[in-house]
């Protein structure tokens, strides 16, 4: 097994920031969490240290050390208990360092905290160090499937399955310590689409095996959920009917949960994707998603477990013909009239956008509307739409405005009504990880700001870029700026402004500008010879009346709507004049031509690194930018020649356009 | 194993059709073949006589009897010796019948032809009956693959292969009978595209299984040939290439064939897709296609092979953006130079249009071109661009003005210049081994039309719905112009005149406007907001300059060019006006809608035949019809949406255009 240890591969640090206190770590605390941090502790700085690295336990010592320890008595100023018992704090105290956590995951938080900081020579400046995450649940949801393939994969195989079984070995292990080092405490095994084989997850035929990573992932204090069948009680239970009210389904899965429980104790929950793209679901017997989500939820009460329920549901039978349904309404509409139904362990999984992981959607109106309702905000670092890895697209930028998006209008920012945040993951069993090395900054990226989102998307990118490239300044100073300019990059030569979808049906990488325009997705552009855009405003499909003002207003009107959501909103004519004087149509050849420069730039600046970080990260990356450039041309050239032959109007600078 | 026998399923005929020699057969001839013949006459004639009819052997007898014999000297008017010897004549003598091959397998030919007209009540009209087959080689090939699979097949699974091994059953033995009942002298058992498995076809792995084939085609009058992999000398020789002109590579071949020929005397040859979409070919090497095939050719000469060659050669890489390439030159630019330079056992098959069995294509110049080359014309009976066995496609009347084609601008037809006829086969392991009933019409009529090109397509399918659906006149009434219109109607709801692949990519059903015009595939029609068409004259592609006269100069001209293959030659703007007197854009509106109209019109005429055949074969129809009327509509509402959105001309007749 070959594998990379990314931003945990830690080398020896210079002399400059070796104290003598890091030689001498003391457990004060007991535990199998706890003992994952003196462990965790001993691996990296035996790394740094270049030398080995032994925890003492039980008592202080007289020389200079580093203490781990547990206080539950901990003072904080948080409210939320969730959040409270993961607090740790760092500090100095005369030669020593103490790291305290609140409970034995935040020990452990606090290690790993303690080891960056070390390796990217922050201690002084950094301590004391408060931190209470911002957010109680991160969440991982893999989409892998059993037979090995991973739905949306980018990275090759998963490394959880092979042929139906689950592999345990040295990458799993790995891969619980990469997750925990970032912040993750849950993580759900499995795809939201449940097939047959994976249904059986909860059942005798697999528990055992999840029952090895659950009890690997708790030492790291991660809890593991999987994604279950709303039919299971049919397919597992020979029940004739699945239906959330039906006392036989309700008690096939009080009795399989308990199960469950009494298997693995630390047993997180369940994820559902229900009524969605042809998977099971309430509808079928006539009742809500509360019925749903409820039913499941009291199965796992009683054992302290959580059930994720994600709002991702809409009519993907749409007739391309019909301009009335929208999807961008359907989860609104569908979960809006439930709000308070929900058991309190009930958490709806909602995606950032209202359609599917563009490139640029607005922000889900429903985050706006639920208000007594747990949610938890999806996002996919696995790049589906923005470049599967193989194009660069640094997502953390993205997933910052989506999070202070004042959804409220008042100031109630989506960070501050979410418990959680869930990444779908974009790992695989490439050596790398992520296929592109440089897709792993949104792994780590996304783990560091469910922790922190203080943290701007520059300090992430200086971060990962000092942990898993080099820590010279000038291979920072130019992956950074690349990591954080790609996003607009890439948004450049795709789609433009907020309308989406102009990829390739199924593969969903490169461009098809027609390619979803008469299918059944509801995800249309509506170009014709005149103009482009879907009009959702009240004369349109009424989605703008989703959101609360003053976003309801601006979005309406063409004059106030974000020019870069302009599509998403408006049907506009290709001469209407945008903000920067020129009109629809020269921005969209301007942008095309512009991405593509842009990603000419990237690539030669990459190419300039050579020698400077590992040969392997050196030469998968360019291979990546090569592969990306031929991307954006096709990008560039299909979407111009396609807006060309329909406006028949000439590029003001002249440049190619093929006819 | 369930399966119908199609138009041999003869049933009980009335009594004023019956004639006293019937039942007293005689076999004066010997051999495998002869034998066959005999058989045949005995099932067919015991179930239209509802009584076992016994061969006599030996001797003419007292009673009136139908003879079978075979005359070797037998006089007729044919010069070319291949044909010569397929001839046969159906004579009355007093109250005898005469059948007389000059082979067995002339003989067989014959046997079939009297069942034939026996259960059609012509043998009054018909008889004296002189026959001698149009064209020599009447070939079936087959895509299927040894996992079973059929590439491009709409009628279910292979029926010869399951998991990398040939099966030999009973409908093995019914579907060798229903291809010599319509005249196929030559099948290929294996798709042209040559896999891993299928390259050990002609090796020891297979060989006997192969020869359990050829020896029961042999029965029944018909050779098989295998396609072959061109660089099977590499990949089962171990020769590191497979150049065509290497020693050694001759010597494997030789060995090869000579080993294929000591195991099946009666070997017919082999098929070859090279250097096209990935094939490995001569072009590796430097050599021409004349190279590659004469090899093989050689290896097969002595042991009376064949060696067929496609000239299916092109560039699937073209650049989209690249409007000078155009793969409708590719097979005449690739073969032209090579005239004269092919053995004389070197066939090559040519497409029937310079495409891809589009549902309308001009006629291939390449048989206009080649003058001291053998050349056979090969068709797709399966439906891939056509329906797929879903839609009503009867596509005798294409093949016919095919055939019928001036290619040489002088008289000299396509039917003139071909020394035999292929069809890539439509069955498939469904009951009905068509998918649709109505689609083994062109499986029947393509066998009869290679043996008769004097019959009309109405007469084909007369024959073919009396033998299968019914003798009823309403039947045929209903049936007959259904077909014979359908292709027409096809042609309305599908890409307007001649422009070809507006189909969905990769499946090829159902539409998708665009869905290779960015695409490398070298198919695009190059519509914009004026017009669409490609420009294929001199000052364009230059293709038609590949034409003899008047062609040449017919097609050059907007005016003389048939309209049927305007956009195919030209392009066109959406005001031009046809001969009709509509615009073009009218015309696409117009034959949009009636192509739907004319689909609802066929669904209700079948519907109205319940109870008037078999229940199978109603519902099966029945439904088709109702999943054709979805994709028609399909059709019509894709299309004229695109060309409304580009064009921004209203329909004149103000009827639903979806904006």
């Amino acid at each position: 097994m070959n594998y990379t240890k990314c931003w945990l591969d830690y080398k020896p640090i210079p002399e400059n920031l070796r104290r003598p206190c890091y030689y001498e770590p003391v457990l004060l605390a007991s535990g199998r969490v706890a003992e994952t941090a003196a462990e965790e502790y001993c691996i990296s700085m035996s790394e740094m240290l270049d030398e080995p690295v032994e925890m003492r336990r039980g008592e202080p010592v007289d020389e200079p050390a580093v203490y781990l320890e547990v206080e539950e008595e901990l003072q904080t100023a948080e409210t939320d208990a969730a959040l409270d018992r993961q607090t740790f704090v760092i500090r100095g105290e005369e030669d020593n360092i103490i790291i305290t956590g609140k409970s034995e995951e935040a020990l452990l938080q606090g290690v790993f905290a303690f080891t960056r900081m070390v390796y990217l020579g922050e201690i002084d400046e950094k301590l004391p160090f408060f931190c209470t995450p911002s957010t109680p649940l991160r969440m991982m949801d893999h989409w892998d499937d059993m037979d090995g393939s991973i739905e949306r994969g980018y990275s090759g195989r998963s490394f959880f399955y092979d042929d139906y079984e689950m592999m345990y070995n040295e990458r799993i292990e790995m891969y619980a310590r990469l997750m925990a080092s970032i912040g993750t405490n849950a993580i759900t095994i499995n795809n939201v689409n449940v097939h047959e084989k994976e249904t059986f997850l909860i059942t005798d035929v697999y528990l055992q095996q999840v029952k090895q990573y659950a009890e690997l992932f708790a030492r790291y204090g991660i809890r593991l959920y999987t994604s279950v069948n709303f039919a299971a009680p049919m397919q597992l239970g020979g029940l004739t009917v699945c239906d959330p009210l039906d006392p036989d389904v309700v008690a096939w899965w009080e009795k399989t949960v308990k199960h469950v429980y009494e298997v693995i104790p630390e047993f997180g929950g369940f994820l559902v994707k229900a009524d969605s793209e042809g998977r099971p679901g309430p509808f079928t017997y006539g009742r809500t998603h509360a019925d749903g989500a409820n039913m499941l939820a009291r199965a796992l009460a009683p054992y302290g477990g959580t059930l994720v329920w994600r709002c991702f549901v809409y009519n993907c039978g749409q007739d391309w013909r019909d301009r009335q349904t929208d999807r961008a309404r359907a989860a609104y509409d569908h979960f809006m009239e439930l709000d308070g139904k929900f058991d309190d362990n009930v958490i709806l999984q909602i995606k950032n956008g209202p359609m599917d992981f563009q490139v640029r959607e607005p922000v889900s109106p429903l985050f706006g509307g639920l208000k007594k309702t747990n949610m938890m905000l999806e996002v996919q670092i696995a790049q589906e739409y923005t470049g599967q890895q193989i194009d660069l697209c640094y997502l953390i930028p993205m997933w910052k405005e989506v999070l202070a998006f004042d959804i409220g209008g008042d100031g109630t920012a989506v960070s501050h009504v979410v418990c959680g945040i869930a990444g779908v993951i974009n790992t695989g069993d490439d050596e790398n990880w992520t296929g592109n090395d440089l897709a792993a900054a949104n792994l780590y990226g996304f783990g560091r700001l469910a922790m922190d989102q203080t943290l701007s998307a520059e300090q992430i990118a200086n971060e990962w870029s000092r942990l898993s490239l080099s820590r010279e300044d000038d291979v920072t100073d130019t992956v950074v700026p690349m990591l954080c300019g790609s996003w607009a990059t890439y948004e450049k030569y795709n789609a433009p402004l907020g309308i989406g979808w102009m990829v390739t049906p199924h593969t969903h990488y490169g461009p098809d500008i027609d390619g979803y325009e008469y299918d059944r997705w509801g995800t249309y552009h509506r170009a014709d010879l005149h103009g482009i855009g879907v009009d959702r405003t009240g004369v349109g499909t009424g989605y703008v009346e989703q959101y609360n003002e003053p976003w309801r207003s601006r979005y309406a009107d063409q004059a106030t709507c974000p020019e870069e959501l302009l599509l998403f909103f408006h049907y506009i004519p290709y001469t209407y004049e945008l903000k920067t004087g020129k009109t629809l149509i020269q921005h969209i050849y301007d942008t095309h031509f512009e991405g593509v420069e842009e990603v000419e730039a990237m690539k030669k600046q990459w190419e300039g690194l050579e020698g400077k970080i590992s040969e392997r990260s050196f030469a998968c990356v360019k291979d990546r930018f090569a592969r990306q450039l031929e991307n954006a041309k096709e990008w560039r050239d299909r979407v111009n020649t396609y807006f060309y032959r329909k406006s028949g109007i000439d590029d003001e600078k002249g440049r190619t356009i093929y006819k």
